[in-house]
């Protein structure tokens, strides 16, 4: 088959692993769209989440959980890009390796809502690692926190 | 009664809050010690905690969970002996005022260990934001990452 | 008087204000724009400001500045058009009230060109913190360096 | 002759360029210890360094200016160490390749002194990064500003 295939390959077998992960699955993060440029996760607000009870509020651990997140897959996808054409297993090695070298998150707004979607794109993709930026919405649009991070990718 | 006592009640409240926060409660956040100047929390190992399973790790989002909660109670803290002889609801009512405004994780070697402890001071504390840092540690004192953040006081 | 003209007022004082603080003078830091919702600086490069002479590139520092002093331009504007209306002496007075709390700042190519631009746009203005996002281009549009920075407004 | 003056020999070209670097020649930074594990470097204050000419403190651009190079001077000499034994050459020519891959500069206090001290010491170094941390001080030791950032040695 073709080079395309080969990355829809390596994204079911990602789709699958990404909800399989313990902490993930915690969270209860599902993926929405595995987009090369810009794909997104969903996160249902559940009372395990909260943070501050006064405000029924995420915890910022939440938050930063699910961006950080959202960071690596985004780094990912974005060497998964360079790499049409090899063979998926070679792809998939790829995602084992994506360590987040540090994070930055700019928290907005309290995070309420009913829930929450978090998308990133990369900004640069070097040899070695890649820059990238993250963002949590709330089901009404409300910007609730950004990230910014720099991950290994090799 | 005395001042110290007065800040003697309001950490035997915040020991309570601190273990009833629900995302606490999910990581398994238990507090340590209350030391007004190097307050510490204990993180167990357990499967659900892992980010990624062919190293068996603790998830990135676990470890800036953890290490966004000890900035917030250190940040607390500092302001608490800021209090001394207030009355201890007035000093409770600070707590939930606490907000993280920015957050740096430095993700420093995988999050491998049967438990983790994180501790944290302060760099400064203003009018209306504290500067904190924050590490991680496993039980064989490597130290696995840290933090730096910015919290809103008042 | 109309309020917009007490704006304009401002820009004019902040215009004159920003090129005669002394290290924008070092850096040669020109007012390109005082947009409102995205003003913009230039600067010219010259040798002075070169960090490694292998391949003629900014120093890390200048990148750093250049995106620091643009942050705290963005608070401020920000600032200002909740401040219609009022005299243009407390606009002003709030000028000298804008420090950097925090800043990060990602390099993502070596800073090399004739001349390069800043912009930057508020992400969140709350009460006492504003959150902004920078940017450093040069003159062939390849983004150089990105910032995230808090800024004490009050 | 020995290894150990192998570094020596290095030291002293490390020290001749580091104040050569065109930028750091505007700041006027001097080196006061090339130590490995806690080098430092001294910045006298001058009219030209002013941000805020109502406070008379440094701009933040030269705080995170001298904090971004001494973070890449703590991660090249941990490099250095790790090198003992290889020739001169080989040692200089891993100077020119650190660069900062980010930054966040923590502003604790106005940057007014007659000399300041910036420090730093490396949190980790890896293959390919290293992490570390800065930090300036007035002649009283009061703690201006602290940073971490992540570079590049590899």
């Amino acid at each position: 088959m073709s080079v395309r295939s080969g990355i829809d390959d390596v994204l079911a077998i990602i789709h699958d692993v990404v909800e399989k992960i313990p902490f993930n699955k915690v969270l209860g993060l599902a993926v929405e769209s595995l987009d090369l440029d810009r794909p997104s996760v969903k996160l249902e607000m559940r009372q395990e989440l909260i943070g501050n009870f006064i405000r029924g509020s995420l915890h910022g651990g939440v938050i930063s959980s699910t961006l950080d997140f959202m960071g690596g897959l985004v780094a990912f996808l974005s060497v998964l890009k360079n790499l049409e054409g090899q063979p998926p297993a070679l792809m998939a090695a790829r995602f084992a390796k994506i360590g987040t070298i540090d994070l930055r998150i700019d928290y907005l707004r309290p995070g309420i809502g009913r829930h929450f979607i978090a998308t990133g794109y990369v900004l640069r993709t070097g040899k070695k690692v890649a820059v990238t930026r993250m963002e949590l919405n709330n089901e009404q649009r409300e910007l609730i926190a950004v990230g910014t991070g720099a991950y290994m990718i090799a």
